[in-house]
Order: structure tokens, then sequence, then C-alpha cells
């Protein structure tokens, strides 16, 4: 194993997506949302065990998520998690972490990932994973994993990609899409030179960090400490000072969209950035009827295409239903139909607007 | 106001139609299901205070529900409450009671009535009520409130009457039918010789013990003790003897359907046995979306003619969905389609073989 390899595991969300189930003080990530008895969080880590070294792998998070994070990794140590003392958003996020790890290996060769996306054929990723590091530490390039689409999904980013312009499997990204509407999303899948954008980057700590100086230099000077302060009792101070002065902005959006170096490396190991109740569904075990269920009391009768979810507390009786988001958690619940999901956060942030952080 | 003059109110059904709202410890009549700030209980007793003098009111309900009694009228004395040590149906209630009232006013005419019904126009019912006891005071007939149907519903019971045996708008009873399918209610309602029982029975003292001799001397020997032990130290033994032995049926089976001397005053007082959430829904105040809503924390976005109850403790978010009956009560939920609400006994009834008590 490569002892340059490094992993930065970005665990800050708060991801109101899964309210109830996930709140500001236990998002998405430190949850078990697809009952396999580890959380988003725990697979995500233990997919990397296999990438680099163990001590090389970095969690940022919020401070808020420090205790959760040592009580689900047990065996990180405390310089392996980088707290933030607000959220800024990813690019931030990886200026800390990329200056953090440089000035530990200036030859650390860095992939970057979320912390809460679902992985299928992690051999699959294992080896798109190695193959991007080992393209990295040799070229000074921007590399993010792009997703074969197999549906016109209007929820993921989207990267198009130049085919003439290959090395070695990597190909030249020409732009960026975010989000696109169904009728564009369609004729991206259609043409074939379109990937989804997994949020999962590879470089070296050199090119990440000239990056940073080029495109959003006001952040590299946030934490480009003259003295070095990384791994001291002052970097605490440091990183909080730099986090109040820093924008608040995404890599996508501060990098990525803006460098001429960026390559895409086409993957196809089974991803989902399980951002919705209908991508969750899709992946979670059926009953007969196709609910997906969980709780210790819950009796259904002709009940279809429902996800309940409930906590083992709780008794829920459901007659006659389709297509029902069911969960509660904590004494919140939610009533919703899954075939308008989206139209969840308007009562989450409604509740939030009349309740502030109480219910969120 | 006539001294001779009583009322027995039954309070001791279980009711599992509205659970979870109603349970086993506390079922309907002891709870504020129309959001009045008063339980049903505790409406119909108010309104026999206007009918009979307070001490003349007396209530039977199971042993369980002597300490509810006691919280919600406190100024009932105890040789007022009987308490039944077993749930035994009408009949060996009313028995209890009309021996009881007998044994103290030989002269007594008793009303008899359930505690768990809606009368929306107390005045009207007043004068009924008033009516039936002068009318029963003077005769020895066995007088049933019939209510006159708006429309062939399929959940009460049917009385038909003979117009040309008439005696101070009381009609001679020709039939009882029980819960008729929606064909014969139609036939019932269009024909105008049909009325619904409502459960409500007037009688002097002397006319129902007869009546208990003639159709029921069984039970009537159950409760016919050879010494005048009511109100003494030993009723309360005698009458668990009494209980243990006597046979459970209805006092409309028992006796209403086979006396000869079986009267209905066809009644006009805005009469609901809010015996489904359907006709609770009907009652309830709506919101500009037809929703029925009791809770603190409730949070509807496209939620029309759903009924909602939810603990004040609990936070409830709902998402375009119609017509669900969505509860909580004490830690157990239902959702259920508002259409359908016959088939959520089955889930009540799966819950119970399953836990039996536990969530009952």
């Amino acid at each position: 194993m490569n002892k340059h390899f490094y992993t930065v595991i970005m665990a800050g969300g708060i991801g109101s997506r899964f309210w109830p189930l996930s709140r500001q003080k236990a998002p998405k990530q430190f949850l078990d949302v697809l009952n396999s008895g580890r959380t988003l969080f725990q697979l995500t880590y233990q997919r990397f065990q296999a990438i680099c070294p163990e001590e090389n792998i970095f969690i940022v998070a919020n401070k808020d998520y420090g205790a959760l994070i040592r009580e689900q990794i047990p065996t990180l140590k405390e310089e392996q998690i980088l707290l933030e003392p607000l959220s800024r958003n990813t690019a931030p996020c990886i200026a800390y972490a990329s200056h953090k790890i440089a000035a530990k290996d200036p030859d650390a060769c860095i992939i970057v990932a979320p912390s809460d996306h679902l992985i299928l054929s992690e051999s699959a990723f294992i080896i798109s994973a190695e193959k991007s590091l080992q393209f990295a530490s040799r070229n000074d390039v921007l590399i993010t994993l792009g997703i074969r689409p197999n549906r016109p999904d209007t929820g993921y980013g989207y990267i198009q990609f130049i085919e003439d312009l290959k090395d070695n499997d990597f190909c030249k990204v020409k732009t960026f899409t975010e989000k696109p509407d169904l009728a564009i999303a369609k004729q991206f899948v259609e043409s074939g030179e379109f990937l989804w954008n997994a949020g999962i980057f590879i470089w070296n700590a050199k090119t990440i960090l000239k990056a940073f100086e080029t495109h959003l230099p006001e952040i590299a000077s946030c934490f480009n400490f003259s003295d070095n302060l990384y791994y001291t009792d002052s970097e605490e101070s440091q990183i909080s000072k730099a986090y109040l002065e820093c924008t608040s902005i995404s890599i996508d959006y501060g990098i990525m969209e803006k460098a001429s170096n960026v390559w895409v490396l086409p993957c196809n190991f089974g991803w989902s950035d399980i951002g919705t109740w209908n991508s969750l569904f899709e992946l979670l075990h059926k009953d007969e009827n196709n609910n997906a269920i969980k709780g210790k009391y819950i009796f259904t009768r002709n009940a279809k295409n429902c996800i309940i979810n409930v906590s083992d507390d709780k008794l829920l009786a459901v007659n006659n239903v389709e297509n029902l988001i069911i969960v509660e958690s904590d004494n919140i619940i939610l009533v919703a139909d899954k075939n308008q999901e989206q139209d969840i956060r308007n009562v989450v942030n409604e509740i939030k607007s009349k309740y502030r952080e109480k219910f969120i």
C-alpha cells in the first residue's frame, strides 16, 4: 500500500432530506439508513482502508459531529479528525485538509470523498480509486470520478468529457452542468458524452494547493499559515480564524469548473448518493407488497410501495395506503406522498422557520 | 323537577373503533373527541342534570373506570357509581341499576342512556326525555327513543313503528332490525316507517323489573336479592357473585325485541353515536382544506380531507396526502385510508392477537 496515498472523508453535511430520520444532531451519514448494521460513514471509512494506510485517512466535519465520529470509528487518532468551527461548503474543507496533509507529506496524493454515498461494487471502486491515485501522483491533474448514467436523473450534476483527449482511460473534462431539467438530462444521457459527477476527487497535494492559489487565492491564504502550525496546539485557534475569514464556496464551482487540467475517469461501480427517499427505497429490502419497512412493531394491511421507518419504542398500524413515506424519529412523524418527495423540503422549511432548531 | 325521575348512564364500553385514540384504559366516552373541552361522558352527565335531580343520576361502568369517572365528575357520590366486576353487555347493567334504584324508590321512573353519544340539540332532547318520563310514569311501557333517519346508514339499528297505534306521539314498535345492508337501509328510509335506534330507554322501575322477570328471569334472579343488600357493605360481594352467574346479553335482544309493550318516540335532536372516524370527522371543525386537525405541532401541505389527532408532545409533518386518518396516542401511530375505516378493526385485531393487551 502506497504510504503517500491519503483519503479525506467529508462528513459535514447536515442534510435535511431524510428528516425526521436525519436531524441536525445526527445527519444521514451517521445513520444506518440501509439497515446494514453500519452507518454510511462507517461503510465509507471501511472502503478506504483498502486504498490507503489507515493513519492516512482524515475526516473533516463540523465540530458538532466530533463525538459521533469518535464513537463510530473509535480507532481514529485525534489528528485524523479535522473539526470545522463553521460549515463553509467543500472548498474550505478541502483547503484545510490539503494543507494539513501537505504539512505532513508534501508528496501526498489525495482522494477526497463524501461520507454518505453508496458504492455497491467495492472492488470496482478500489480499482478506479487506485488507478486515479497512480495517475494523479505522476501528473499535474485534478481528477473527478464520473459515473456512467443509466437514466436521465435530474438530481445529479453532469460532466461532459472529450473522448479524443484520453490518457489511460482518463478523459479531459469539457463542461460541468448542475442538475439539468429532464429534457436536457435525456439529451445528455443519449449523447454518451456525459457522466454523473460523483463528487469524488483525486489529486496530488501540490496540484490542489496550486489550484487554490490560482482560483481561490483568498481561501488559500486563510489556510497557508506562514509558520507551520498544523499538528500544534495553535492549529485550532488558527483554523477558527481561517473559517471566520474564508468564503463559503464549493470545490466544483470554485476550482473544478475553472481549472484547465481537469480529467474524469468514467466508472461503473454501482454508485448512488442516496439523496432522496426514492433512491433509498430502491436500495432497501422490500416485502411482498413492495414496502420497505424498518421498525419493531409495524402492522400493515393493504399497504403498497411504502417506505416505513419507525423507532422501536413506537407501534405503527397502517391500513390501505400506497406510495407513502411514513417515518417517525425522536417523536417527529412524517407522512408524505413518496411521489412528491421534493415538496417535503417545504414542510421542513416551514417548521424550521417557525421553531428554529427545535425539531430540525 | 320530578324527584322520581332517575338517569342511568352506561359508561362501560371499551370501544376499539377509535384506537389508538381510545384505548382499553381510556375508552372513547372518557375522551374529548369533539375538541369541546369536555369528554363525551361529561357532556352526557351535564345533559341529564336538566332532566332529573343530580343525586338521581347513576353511572354504571366496569370497575376499571371508577377512577376516571370520579375524576371527570368529582361531585358524584360513591353510591351513584355502580361498578361492574365484569363486562356483561347492557341487560345485566340495566338490571343492576334498576334494582338498586327501585330499592331506594319503588316509584322511580328511569331514563337509560349511553355515555358516548352526541346530541346537538340539548333542548329538543330534554323535551323528548321529559315527555317519555311522564308517559312511562303513568303507563306500563318500555320506551325507546327513535331518530328520524336522514340517510341509509348501515351502522345503526332500525326500529319499525306502527303509525296507527299512537298515543301522545308515542308509536307502538313493530320490529327491530340490527345493521341492515345498504339496499335494505335505503328501503327502510324511503318507507318512512323506520327510525334509528338511539339506545336510549325510558320506563318505570316496576315495568322494567317485571320485564326482566318475564323475559330474562335468570338475570332478574341474580340481582333480586332476598334481603335488600343494596346500599349496604354486602352489595359489592353480592354484585360480584351476580355478575359471575348472569349471562351476557343486550337489553335490545333480551327484552326490547321480545316484549309486547314497547313504544318508540320519534325524535329529532341531532343525534350521532360517533361510532366511526367518518362520523366524528363530520362533527369536527375543518380547516380550509377540509382537514380536521388536533395537535400542538401539526404541519400540513397539500393535505385534504384528513382527520389528524396527535399528542401535544409530538410533531407531525404531512405532505400531499388525501383522505387519511393519522392518529397518534401514547406512542401508537395509525395511518389509514379514511374511506376504508371498517378495515382498521382487522389491523387492531391482529395487534391484539399478537400482543394481547399491550397496545390495546
